[in-house]
C-alpha cells in the first residue's frame, strides 16, 4: 500500500474526488483542418462529427459528472465570445484568457497556479478540449482512478490502448503494477516514447505494453508545479506572479505586463518526462476509443453524419447532390454542391475559402496553409 | 452554271456579299457547363476560353468584317440587358427578343421572315453565339464562299473538317464539286447524318468524305422561308405575322400573341434535311479549327488561361493554391480555392453553388442539373 494515499485523503476525511478540479486548454488551429478550422474559428468551436455538439461543448459535458462545475477554460482571448457562447454556464473565474499563444506549459501551468493559490489541496485534470471520445463512462472511469492515483503523488497521465499502429501519437510504455485504492488499473510508466516509425509503431502495438500517449493528465497541483519550478524556474516564477494577482483587481495588469515575457515549452517537456525520470508519473490504461480529429480523414471516419448516397455530408443546411461519387462533404455555406464521378474525394466549402483534396492527402492540408501564407493569403488562414 | 446564281446577282450588279445578313442566335443554357453556364447567365455571356471576349462578344466580331453591323441578333428577354452590355452597339432592329423559348426553327425562322420582309433579296447567314472557331479569316472565307454559292440559289452548310472520330456531332457527307463563281470549294451535299457510333465515326474520319455539321448555314430568306412553308406551315405562318408587324408599332402585340402558339422544332429538320432532299442544299468544307465548348473539357483544352503549377485557371481575380494536382479550376467568386494532391479535377466554383468532377466525367455533368431539378434546387440552375 502506498502511504501517500491515505496522507492525503486522510486529514480532510474527504474523497479525493471532491479535491478535483478540471482544466481545459482550448489553443490549437487546427491547420489540418483547414479552411474550416482556421485562426478566428479554431477546430474546437466545431461540431465536426455530425454530433451536435462542437467539440469543447462535448469535452465540458464529458467531465461534468466527474467534476461538477469545477472546470476552468484556457483559451485565447480572441475565442472568448465564441467560448461563452458555447458555454454559457462558465463565470468569469472559470475563464483563463491568454492574450498570446504561449505553448501548453504556460497555459497549464497557469491554470495550476491559480488553483494552487486558491487551493492548495487541488488535484487537477487536463484534458484537451479538440478530442473525441466515447463511451463517457469509460473515460470517467478511468479519470476517477487517475485522481485516485494523484492522489498518492503521482502525475498520473491516461494511456490509450492502441487500435492500430500509428505513427502519429507518441506512446507510454506501461511498467508495474500499483496498489491504489480506488484505481485497480493503476501501473507505474516504464517510458514515454515519442512518434514512432511504422516499423516500431508495429512493435508497441504487437507487445501490448504500449498505450498512445493522448496528453491528458491528472495530477496534485502542488507536485505539478514542483516539478515546473524544478525544470522551468522562469516560467514557473512568472506564473505564480501572474496566479497571485489573478483574483485580485491587478489579474489583467499583471497578466498583461508578465504573459508576454514568458518561455514557450510544451507541458510534456517542461513536466511530464521530468517528472516521469523522477518516478512521479504513473498512468491508468484505458481502452475508450480516442481521437484527436487530426484530419478530414478522421472527420470521415468518425462522423455520424448522413450519406448523400456514398458521401459523407457534414454541414447544417447542406445542400449536396452526388453522382457516381465517394468521400465527404464539409459544408460551412448553403451554397449547391454536386460531385459527379469522384472518388474518395474531401470538400470543404466555406465562404472566403474552398479545399478540394482526396482521403490520402488528408494530412497535407497543413501545406495548403503554408503555401497560402507565403502567397500572402492571410485573410483566410 | 447554275442559272439562279445570275439570276440573284445580276438584277443589281452588285455582288452577293452585299446582300448578307448576319443572323446571331442566342439562345441555349449549356447545361453540361453547369454551374457556370445557367438559365440567368447562359454559355455565351461568358469567357469560357480566357480570351478577354465573351462567346458572343467574339462571334459578333468574327462576323463584323463581313457583315459590316447588318447583324440580328436571337436571344430571350431574359438575356436582353446582359446582351446589350456586351454588344452596346446594337441597335433596337437588330434584337429579336424570343418571349419564351420555341427552339431554332422558330428563332431563326423569324429571323428569316424579319429579314424577308424588310429585303426579300437578302442572303442570310447563321452562326451561333456559343463557339469558338479560330482563325477568323478562315471562317470568313468559307462564309464568303457560302454566300456566292447561297447566290445560286442553295442553302449553303459550312461543314468543319473532322480532327477525330467525334460522336458528339453530325456529319455531313460531302457530294459532287459544284462550280461557283466566288466559291471555289463549293460541293453538293449528299446527305447529313445524325451523330454516330464510335465505329461509325471512326470510318467517317477515315474516308475524308465527312465534315462536322456546326449548324452555320448561309441561305437566301426566301429560299429558307420557302421550304420553311413547305415543311411547317404553321410555324411559316405564325412567323411571317410577326414579321409583317415587327416594324410597325405592333410588334410588341403580336409577338406576345403569336410566339407563344408557335410549335418547337429544330431547323435541322423543319429546313435543312428536307431541303437536302430536295437537292437545294450545298456545302462549303472547311478546316478551321472549330468548337461548341460542350463540356468543362473543352475548356480545359481550349482555354489560353494561365496555369498554377498543373491547373489551369479560368476566372478573373482567382486566388489559386495548388499542390501535386491537376486539371482545371473556373470561378467566378474571389474565394481561394485550394487543390491537394487531386488529379484531372474540374472545380466550378459560383458563388451560390460547386461543382467538382473530373475530366472524364466532363460530359455527365448534365445529370447534376436534372438531378438538382428533381429535388427541387431550381435557385442553381
Amino acid at each position: 500500500m502506498n502511504t501517500q494515499n491515505s496522507d492525503a485523503s486522510a486529514p480532510s476525511g474527504t474523497s479525493p474526488l471532491d479535491k478535483f478540479f478540471a482544466v481545459i486548454p482550448a489553443g490549437g488551429v487546427g491547420t489540418r483542418l483547414w479552411p474550416l478550422s482556421r485562426a478566428a474559428a479554431p477546430k474546437f468551436l466545431h461540431d465536426l462529427t455530425g454530433s451536435g455538439s462542437t467539440l469543447i461543448r462535448a469535452t465540458y459535458d464529458r467531465l461534468l459528472p466527474i467534476s461538477g462545475n469545477r472546470i476552468l477554460l484556457v483559451t485565447g482571448e480572441a475565442h472568448r465570445e465564441a467560448v461563452c457562447r458555447q458555454l454559457p454556464e462558465l463565470a468569469d473565474d472559470d475563464l483563463v484568457l491568454e492574450t498570446e499563444p504561449k505553448d501548453s506549459g504556460a497555459a497549464i501551468g497557469l491554470a495550476a497556479a491559480i488553483l494552487f493559490v486558491r487551493d492548495p489541496e487541488t488535484i487537477m485534470g487536463s484534458f484537451a478540449a479538440d478530442q473525441v471520445i466515447s463511451p463517457e463512462d469509460k473515460f470517467q472511469d478511468a479519470v476517477r482512478e487517475a485522481i485516485h492515483t494523484a492522489a498518492t503523488g503521482k502525475i498520473v497521465t491516461i494511456g490509450i490502448k492502441p487500435t492500430h499502429a500509428s505513427t502519429a501519437f507518441g506512446y507510454i510504455r506501461m511498467g508495474a503494477a500499483l496498489e491504489v485504492d480506488g484505481a485497480p488499473s493503476a501501473h507505474e510508466v516504464a517510458q514515454f516514447v515519442e512518434k514512432p516509425s511504422q516499423e516500431i509503431a508495429e512493435q508497441y502495438l504487437e507487445s501490448g505494453d504500449y498505450s498512445w500517449n493522448a496528453g491528458m493528465f491528472v495530477a496534485p497541483v502542488e507536485l505539478l508545479l514542483r516539478h515546473l519550478k524544478a525544470n522551468e524556474p522562469v516560467l514557473y516564477e512568472g506564473l505564480m506572479e501572474i496566479a497571485m494577482a489573478w483574483d485580485t483587481p491587478d489579474r489583467v495588469a499583471v497578466k498583461n505586463r508578465i504573459w508576454p515575457t514568458l518561455p514557450k515549452i510544451a507541458i510534456d517537456y517542461a513536466v511530464a518526462e521530468p517528472a516521469a525520470d523522477a518516478g512521479d508519473v504513473a498512468m491508468i490504461p484505458a481502452d475508450f476509443s480516442w481521437d484527436d480529429v487530426g484530419d478530414f480523414a478522421a472527420i470521415a471516419r468518425l462522423s455520424s453524419a448522413k450519406e448523400v448516397k456514398d458521401v459523407k455530408v457534414i454541414g447544417e443546411g447542406a445542400r449536396v447532390f452526388t453522382e457516381d461519387s465517394t468521400g465527404i462533404v464539409v459544408t460551412d455555406t448553403k451554397r449547391v454542391i454536386a460531385l459527379i464521378g469522384i472518388q474518395d474525394v474531401v470538400v470543404v466549402d466555406t465562404p472566403d475559402a474552398l479545399l478540394v483534396t482526396t482521403r490520402a492527402h488528408s494530412q497535407l492540408v497543413k501545406r495548403a496553409v503554408d503555401g497560402l501564407k507565403a502567397q500572402g493569403d492571410m485573410d483566410v488562414l
